[in-house]
């Protein structure tokens, strides 16, 4: 384990919550002297000096947050407001009078149930507590939302009504991760990888890896683990293969991003607000993953790969929201039994067993399509003639255009999203840095991608605001185009001249379907800020 | 045959060359008027009133080009220049002094040969008369390259030199053709469809088919016709097959449009002039394909698809240029063998057998690319390790980025154009159109088209300038996304206020990867103007 490992897993026991929100702060500083102090005091010194940081670092964010706005505490007794007991509350269940209670508070949330980003959802807690579900989805714990809750608020819940719904247990299990990781949400987990650690692996390494979790990391033990494979329709059969039993099938390894329909999405943001994890660009990264063809699996149990019409796989994964609904999402089955798809049943990453995070013991990979299609810890395939029924599939991503909002946006005519468009990134050096120019020369490194299987043909790069575009070397899988599902890594060296102090870098690219990524965000703004692909532009200082 | 179709045949056999740049004036007035003749006159007069239109807007266009410029005739003789003879000419046929002539004129285009559009083409004529290789490549006959010639004029060809190279015979079996089909060139013959029979057939009517060549049309006898396949390398293999022991593989039928890499290049024209066929819209057109599979053939004569990774295959043609090369390009073995490419060997269109000017009687389909890859009058296909060496492969349909020049662009490096980004256009009304106003409404027809097999999910138009987007009608075809060959047509009912006279319309179109159209030309602007799919924008009149 490396030393900077060891140092953020200590600062990090203490401080957790509170380093989540300043890492790259944190780091920045620890970068820059961390040589320095090592060569000084050696390995405790720098266990402490990492600590002195993460202080400082602390104390000026929440000084900056101070002069922001006050933060709020959603559910605390209020003495203005009158008292309701459990069943009282419990009768306001029905979309004409919707009550919650969060802690001591208690809401009337009638008129904001057509609003609820994750849509009739919300419909579980009528009456009740919201708490076990926000112990699921902790993506409500933020300020913006209690702020939002308190504006519902009608009174206080009887203090015997009061329950604890403390999270611990849900969360006891979480795997370790690495502290270099960039969290956006603690619980569910998710985290970008730093950028600059981006384009340093053609690969990327394990633990680096971004993750997505959508609810608690379940726990599985892969020699009983047991998937399930359901034909439904004339033909209904059952088919149960251990990781064993799986084995038998031709092995097989394919390159591939995983990147999620919400990458980039906080760029969008800037725009119009969105609904969504604020994800910049680190919600992609390459792999190689290893297992069986989807296909062969599909075809030994008898599917037809020339009765495709209208049928659709759903993949079901261990992973289990509050109301017991396991995650889950489905594809149309003409894509799974493509031979060029390579959609496999992986249970190796980079060679590895499947880390916790990444789907331990067994995930699907559907490669060139947004990461949520490839489900992990899965249980079970299902060929049905309907696509998922789960909420993650028919109320999430799906594309509508930028007049559509959350009042007119139609989810059961919105196609799924199942691929991905061309889209690229700066991720060295990054908005705001100070770079130093070496022999006249600044040397930019990102990444591009594009999903279906095309692959990356040409990166434009402009430091003139689109006047002039250079190409960039380009790193490739040698993939042929058309099967192309891993990332491309990109280059390049700018002249600069000593006046010039500030760069502004355009970056797009172009794939073998010769599709290049949009110039704005305005005109593919979407309500859940997904499909964010337009130019990258980057700003930073120059240091001669 | 049709009354419409009599009078423009008639009228045409006069006014052929006029007619093809005035059609659309000429055939506005008709459509107007026709009716009200044949109900007054009859056929006789109807044929007389299309000769007296076709008369004076032929006067109406030649009087419009007298305003702008005097016409110029290359090649006439000039008494202010010294006289050369034919065996003192042909000793400038090297890259450091290179003459050429054409009919009295001698030039000496040395210092232009870099900028030949057309590359190193233009070196089998040094020493020689430019004349059988224009016949060939009509789109020199120009006023445009006259001009340009004459800059280059040096002297006289002696008289006793100067011979016929009248193109009367190359082009004496050219194919009927619609009169409807608005012309670019006439040799080779370059037609677009005219934009509002576009969305008026799903399938495009085989005669109304926009029309893209490169050189005379061949004669070629379906019943003593052979396709030859060569596989080069370690298994030096030759196969021939007659059209109907093709027959003997499994028939298959394939909707897909067809599509010039340079559809559209018109609009990047104005953004800065770029080399090629000023296509507007019309260069795309669809159709249902029957055949033989490629791949099905391939593997007949022992390819193993397994075995593609850097082999290509080339078509080639029957139609030859001046020096007596055949037409040929080459696509990927990899895509060929793709059993959801669905490339097939082609006889018929539309249930028909193949039009002289599309193929007949063999040509290939490689649905999802540029029209160009699929070769008609199909006499070879060759397995080989190389791509196509022929100039039309080498040289033309590669990308480069908006700042590369005529200079700077190297044609080897350059990625070939295997595939075709989405596009989409508004068909009716058209520019400059005036509509009438129904009950308060518009309706608005166009197309979309993604190539790769993508399908078009989405067409958002918008009538304020990019502020608000509505989705359009689809109709498709119902082939699966990442499948999907055919374009899409759409309609949209804008309702229009009484108070608004003229609308300015922006189309752009999402495909099944949610790849959409860039928003300018600018930033995709490239030296031979093709892949040229930024948002279609048009202006009208509204009449209520």
């Amino acid at each position: 384990m490396s030393l900077k490992t060891l140092l953020f897993r200590a600062i990090s026991r203490e401080n957790k919550k509170i380093l989540n929100f300043t890492p790259l702060l944190v780091r920045n500083h620890y970068e820059d002297h961390k040589n320095d102090v090592r060569n000084k005091f050696g390995k405790t010194a720098i266990v402490l000096f990492g600590s002195v940081l993460v202080g400082s670092a602390v104390k000026e964010k929440l000084s900056e947050t101070d002069k922001k706005e006050e933060l709020i505490e959603a559910g605390i007794k209020r003495t203005d407001l009158p008292t309701y007991r459990a069943d009282e509350v419990s009768k306001h269940s029905t979309k004409s009078s919707f009550w919650v209670t969060y802690k001591h508070g208690v809401y009337d949330v009638t008129s904001f149930l057509p609003s609820h980003p994750g849509g009739e959802q919300i419909l579980n807690a009528g009456g009740y507590s919201i708490e076990p579900f926000w112990n699921v989805y902790g993506m409500h714990k933020t300020q913006e939302v209690y702020r939002l809750l308190e504006s519902y608020r009608i009174g206080n819940l009887h203090d015997e009504d009061v329950l604890d719904h403390s999270d611990d247990e849900l969360w006891a299990k979480e795997p370790f991760r690495d502290d270099r990781l960039l969290v956006k949400t603690a619980k569910p987990f998710n985290a970008e990888i730093p950028p600059k650690e981006q384009v340093q692996h053609f690969d990327t390494p394990n633990e680096l890896f971004y993750v997505r979790q959508h609810m608690p990391v379940p726990e599985l033990d892969a020699k009983c683990h047991k998937m399930k494979i359901y034909l439904k329709g004339a033909k209904n059969k059952e088919f149960e293969f251990t990781l064993k039993e799986l084995e038998k099938f031709k092995t097989v390894s394919i390159r591939a991003a995983l990147m999620c329909a919400g990458n980039r999405r906080s760029e969008m943001n800037k725009v119009k607000p969105v609904k969504g994890l604020s994800w910049a660009g680190g919600a992609i990264s390459n792999a190689v993953w290893t297992g069986v063809r989807l296909r062969d699996v599909l075809l030994h149990c008898g599917v037809d790969p020339e009765d495709t019409d209208g049928k659709h796989v759903i993949f079901t994964g261990a992973d289990m929201d509050a109301t017991g609904v396991n995650f889950s999402t489905s594809i149309p089955l003409h894509f799974a039994v493509d031979p060029r798809a390579d959609i496999i049943l992986a249970t190796k990453m980079n060679g590895e067993p499947l880390p916790l995070d990444h789907g331990y013991p067994l995930r699907v990979i559907v490669p060139g399509a947004p990461a949520v299609r490839s489900v992990k810890w899965l249980e079970s395939i299902t060929i049905s003639k309907d696509e998922s029924p789960s909420h993650w599939h028919q109320k999430d991503y799906r594309s509508f255009n930028p007049t559509k909002t959350w009042e007119t946006a139609d989810f059961s005519t919105a196609p799924p999203v199942y691929s991905l468009p061309v889209t690229s990134a700066l991720c060295d050096p990054l908005e705001g840095d100070t770079v130093a120019v070496k022999e006249g020369i600044v040397t930019l490194k990102g990444y591009a991608y594009s999903g279906g299987g095309a692959k990356v043909l040409r990166v434009d790069v402009s430091t003139d605001q689109g006047k002039t575009w250079s190409e960039a070397e380009l790193q490739s899988d040698p993939a042929p185009p058309r099967q192309h599902y891993s990332w491309t890594l990109w280059s390049l060296k700018v002249p600069v001249q000593r006046s010039v102090n500030q760069m502004e870098v355009w970056v797009k690219a172009t794939d073998s379907n010769f599709n290049t990524q949009p110039e704005r965000f305005e005109d593919i703004w979407n309500i859940r800020g997904i499909l964010s692909n337009a130019y990258h532009r980057v700003k930073f200082c120059l240091q001669h």
